[in-house]
């Protein structure tokens, strides 16, 4: 069984039930989430040894936090109890014309005050083959950047294979901060996710001539940017998710792999949105999980795809799926019939 | 007001809230459905005199039970109270790409373990016109089975109308054992329904040309099953359901009746499902009401169909519309325009 | 800051969840609503200072009305309290195919037996730019039609400009009554907002060849209908919702205005409906703001449309957007793409 | 098996969740009661064959109203539909200190506008072995009364036993109109049911030196108000319940019957209450179910005590206890010890 | 009309529904509280000009913050609106041996970021009778202690009558730099209201001989805390609550008024606890009404501790009651006997 | 780190929300919970290493119930997965003088049907330092008291302290049965754990002059109970919980240790009970972690006893409280004021 780390943090989402707007809500729906431990979920959920590293509070708010994972079987034992606060994000679920909504709430947590003596790498990554993380992580501060770095160094040394979803977040920081700081980080990286925008963001690799707004995905211009990456960060594999929103409730989905060499594109599903948040994530978990099996890469792409459209069907940020209903999808059953 | 009699189980639902998984739920909505018992309140809310037959156990979950069809004026009085378990069944509603999922419960049930002595016919069919029981009861063990079996003779001879929908279920037994337990009983049938994959299930009648999955449907392979069928037991009327799955969300509707002389087709409904389980269950009460009401063949099938493509829109298994309603539908305005 | 005053009932609003129907129903979704307190509430969200006029019992679920309008910052300062009891409507949400159903129990209310003593409008209208009412307040009974009659007159004596919505109910007067009442009524009007039907229930004043069923739109027979009521009664501006019902869930939803001279058609939306109820009102509002703004005539009629089109993705009467939002949607953003 | 009849209104309940205030609720637990309907559901209960009879309108919250007893086993076949509206209550639950508090909005409901013809009280009363009312449905209207004493007449005539529970309620009438139009009724009334304030509301009858408030109850003071109220009107049998409020959260609960000779006092219960709402109808369908299975008096006064004291016990206004339950308390086995 | 001003912060509250314990929560309940706020909300409901000033960011978890207060009719138009968050505090509601637990997560709130410059006291105290402050308020920070100094000084200027509770929060300050600022903003204070415990916690003044978790309450020791409380800083009133914790859900409660010359003890109430936050808060909002309305010293006292009583029958931060409820508490009708 | 293994069922908890009957529930509160997995989960939340051992079946409700345990951190690493049922209880809370009810519908669980290959007590065992089982587990069947049988003599052979509650179930087997399996097992056992009628129910040993109903407890007679228990089997340790039920709310709880020298009884403690169910169980994880630590006997007896009196606090099967609280607790403070 594979063996996977993730490093990032977990915040408490909190969400207001149905379509109920943040100032009509007098209950929150309290569940837990974050970029990488989306990910260590999803693995668990897929039957692999997950491991998920951050720094909590001790407090029950961040016991809440343990125990989110550890439900699904995530391995917590790395876990560093401390600091003063878990961060929050508020969720207002869109619908029709009406977009989703965010609210940060995230300042002063627990790991973005964590300093490098807070975890012992050596012994994080004993035994593991795969560490993921996104770019979410170095944004905290100039410290989470400072252990990330320490992080997919060590990893490297070990030989573990190094994921990271670049996910650009402009209330964390500046294009050109992420830039610099994500340039060095991507020195390490071997496989690089990113989503429409964030090579963009980023970097300033930008596909030509494509509009997200506008509904249209232009391929060469994916391919474009996939050779970029790959050719500035010597990147093994990059995989690019294709959104296409039409409304809040109804949006696109498909990716596109290059592994050096050649592009893969996805099947393109039209989905119903039950929950988005977590859906590139869940994408990263079903690549990680799919290249750690040695899948071909047309099945690599096509799990991967899969595993984040059923994920868009799921409350909350954590994919609750497992390895034979991904993989019923991605044969080709998108028919949703009953299963009794 | 004519009196329609049904026999079999009545379940404990239990589902998770909207569309949470399983593994998320920490409630279940608690409702009550059977294949015969949705027939039964469907066809009391339609205002017929509709009794429904089965055995539960004393406690209150089996009493509770009996009042979720008191509560829409089915009569109860001839369910017999004893045995040990009510039956369950956990519902996990599907959306988009991911399928609705169903865990059954039932061994043991005390219907399932129900006696021929349990039962008096005579007194249960006074002054019945029509009864109805599915291929799920026989089912449920050979002690039911020769239950039914003593049922449907009983009507017979007592000259009430006999309907069944053949409703295969191969977690419940082989399609061998179905053939055969069913097509002894289909002698004693007058009318018979079935969806578009029970007649080869059960008895090796198959649609050519015909992919469930693809979203296509045959109109002439379903001509021919329903002939086949009828030329076999010798059924006055078979009615087959036919559903396209475009998504868990989203199916298509329509049914073809055959009268032993023509074919006739129904309205074929693009429904945005609230709930699908019972959807075959409305349209056969729809059946039972239009034939009891000695409508046109084409009104039969565009009143059931049309009775059906409501219930998807009613949570739980049970079909809450009027006769009002359902002809509303029939009649051609499917707009959905708000009733003030 | 413009002063908007609009006059009416406010009713509470007993909803089952979801899409349960009211036969299933054992709680009730307990807000409060009602055309003209639709519109306060809006232009309270855009920023107005808005007044609500009304007659509520003094005790707590009259209390709770007056708090559900202060809460987004409604003036609630002119509001009679007395009389018996609050106007109460039952909503049943529908789906699919299946209707949406509104049972109105609103007869004896404060409002409904309200008198002209009730009322100050000298004082109400202090400051006031502008005031609104709908058909649906005159239709209470004759004295509320007296009181409304005053309030117009007062409005004109005092160069405030006054909108109506036609709002057309059929369960509170006949045809012929409201086109006698608000015939005398729209004298005192500027601003005339009807829906489809409206002007044809009313006045007798229809768009020739159009059948709202249908799903199709006449363009040419709605700027008829506007040219008509312009001519017959004088308004500077009339404005036409045109609503295509496509299921209970998807409907499209677009707008003329006709500001005596030219007619400006706005984009036609296609939603999927979270709670259509307000919709109108909810357009009436966008009207008045971009009106008060001194928009030009394209931009009031998206501005308002884009409004309404927001409404009918929020839960309740009340349409909970900002300007800002609006205007994102009225400039051309309708992917619904999440913000974080 | 004996059938009792009981005639009255049944009105939708709307109770906050729990302990919430009027003002901080928006969803109210919908549930239906009512003085006569209680008891019809509590005898139901029992095992005895219930009829309840009143006016509903054809609408679906009227059915709503029929279900909620049908679900019970409650004979409705009787309930004639019709009329424009369901009385409502608004129930908030108080705690401590804090007093439960009850709004009223049951003017211009079905059965307060009902017409002598709308019953035929010799059909209803086919079989029947006792009929029961209470003062609040004669205090519905003078039409309603006169539909009282018709039908206690027609109860006279045939031989059925009579109960009135005199349930005074200040907000339907005076106290003077009350002795007057029930001390007509009680002429053929053969049990009295009364609590400690009733006798003096309606008759001026009153319990020397005891003060509802305090806490003291005087038990020489009720005897002779039992007494007196024999004396005056010929009842066979006369029972008083004796409540002491400690808080809205205890109360102690306790009764005495009087059969024209000697007086019973029962246990005297300390009870946490759920729900007190119902808790005198539990009393009297407890009285009325003892008195048919002809207990001795000591056993009538114990068993409808046991009765109400569960009612406090359970939510709504129905009490959901069986003769198997009240036969355990009535029999001294008060620790409320699990039962597995 | 009497007008108040309070100043401090308020907090989103975030708490599991019933008696889960954070552990096992996965909603919480939304509603916003804090020491001020809770007065003047209490304040609104007495029917008074209540005035709350604070700093909320400009979102919508801000937003709803003002709409909480707004909602009971407070006047927040001069609520400063910015920085970057809302202050949260989680409540998990204790129940018999397990006591309550409050988890901050406080820093960094818009108040406790806030400067002088955002606070125009000349124009807040506009027409203010009486200002209101508790020593949460200047523990948050010392710009925010330097705030709280303005703003009585200024108060003092005016005329405005002040009130401080005391509140110490040893998670806020110490002990030492409590005394020490608190010291000096006493100077400017006319009322001062504290618990048993807050006298000696702030300024080293203690009753002798009393055990806070015995159950045991010193009356001579508290006269003696109020007289050197009120000879030290020249206090026109000193009001001391007096609880005796039993269990979680039991409370005594009971209050000393010291007017300079004499003492003033109220009833002691025996409390079953629905939500014990916010008590000693509804006891300064009765003891400021109580004042303002100029009582008695004994009414004043006896209303101040009814108020607060009622205050934990009730869920949320917030009293809801009028000044009926309280009054008819402080009468002497403790019974809680339900209100038709 | 101290290890315990512990061995029995878990099932699926079915309860209404609140205090309301079966008859009026359509949720059902879902949990998991059972004798030994309940003191697996306390001595989880006590920090030792914790592992519960039993079978369940593959599908999802089976994982949930792997989940629920997996969440408070339980090894659930040797909890074999297949069979088909999970068993299942629905529990009705009661209140007041109305007692709590449990239906168990737990026939045919996978569990119950396992066979002794299905555990390899070798690789469970490794490094554990307790083993602990109730007499439920042999109950459930032969095989299974079978496989009990093995582990014991396996836990004895490795020198594994053994503890047992006796906990008898009469719906599970006869009192004959009870005394002739559990007097095999007790041979094996170290500390054994009763009620006040275990020991009565399963060995025929009583204690004298005690009637569980009274509220009156008699220590002599337990001390003779524990001591001939102690002398039949050679019970290093024995422990006797000891409930006084006021009423379905309210019970005094206590317990006594006998160390084969001496009694010890702890305090006893009057609860307002939010759920009982799974006292019992935390009473022995309070005693196994207690023992473990090395208290002294007065201690372990008061550890227990406090750390159960919690759970009665605390909603569900699990007792959710920290080794902190307990000790608090049984240090003396039972205020349950609150912790800010």
């Amino acid at each position: 069984m594979s063996k996977v780390v993730t490093f990032g943090e977990i915040m408490l989402r909190l969400a207001p039930e149905g379509y109920y707007r943040f100032v009509q809500a007098d209950t929150y729906g309290a569940t837990y989430g974050g970029g990488e431990a989306n990910v260590s979920v999803s693995l668990a959920n897929f039957g692999l040894d997950s491991k998920f590293v951050t720094k909590l509070p001790k407090h029950e708010i961040g016991q809440a936090g343990v125990n989110s994972l550890r439900k699904f079987g995530v391995d917590t034992s790395d876990i560093v109890r401390g600091g003063s606060r878990v961060g929050i994000y508020f969720l207002e679920k869109g619908a029709s014309q009406r977009p989703s909504k965010v609210i940060y709430d995230r300042a002063g947590s627990s790991i973005a005050e964590a300093v490098k003596e807070d975890f012992d790498w050596d012994k994080i990554f004993e035994g593991a083959d795969w560490f993921h993380f996104t770019g979410i992580t170095p944004a905290l501060g100039d410290n989470v950047a400072e252990i990330c770095l320490e992080a997919v160094k060590k990893a490297k040394e070990k030989g573990i294979t190094v994921s990271c979803d670049l996910n650009y977040r402009n209330k964390l920081w500046s294009k050109e901060k992420a830039g610099q700081v994500m340039g060095e980080l991507c020195k390490y990286v071997d496989v690089c996710i990113a989503n429409e925008e964030d090579a963009g963001d980023v970097f300033g690799i930008k596909a030509a001539n494509t509009d997200v707004t506008s509904g249209q995905v232009n391929h060469e211009g994916y391919k474009d940017v996939a050779k970029q990456l790959a050719d500035r960060f010597g990147f093994k594999k990059v995989a690019i998710t294709l959104r296409t929103s039409i409304s809040a409730n109804d949006n696109k989905w498909a990716a596109m792999l290059y592994d050096g060499t050649d592009f893969y594109f996805s099947k393109n599903y039209l989905m119903h949105i039950v929950d988005r948040v977590g859906g590139g994530d869940s994408f990263g978990a079903g690549l990680i999980y799919s290249c750690l099996q040695n899948m071909e890469p047309q099945q690599i792409i096509e799990f991967a795809v899969a595993a984040s459209c059923l994920k868009h069907s799921i409350e909350g940020d954590f994919n609750m799926v497992t390895v034979d209903e991904v993989s019923k999808l991605a044969g080709g059953d998108a028919s949703g019939r009953v299963q009794r």
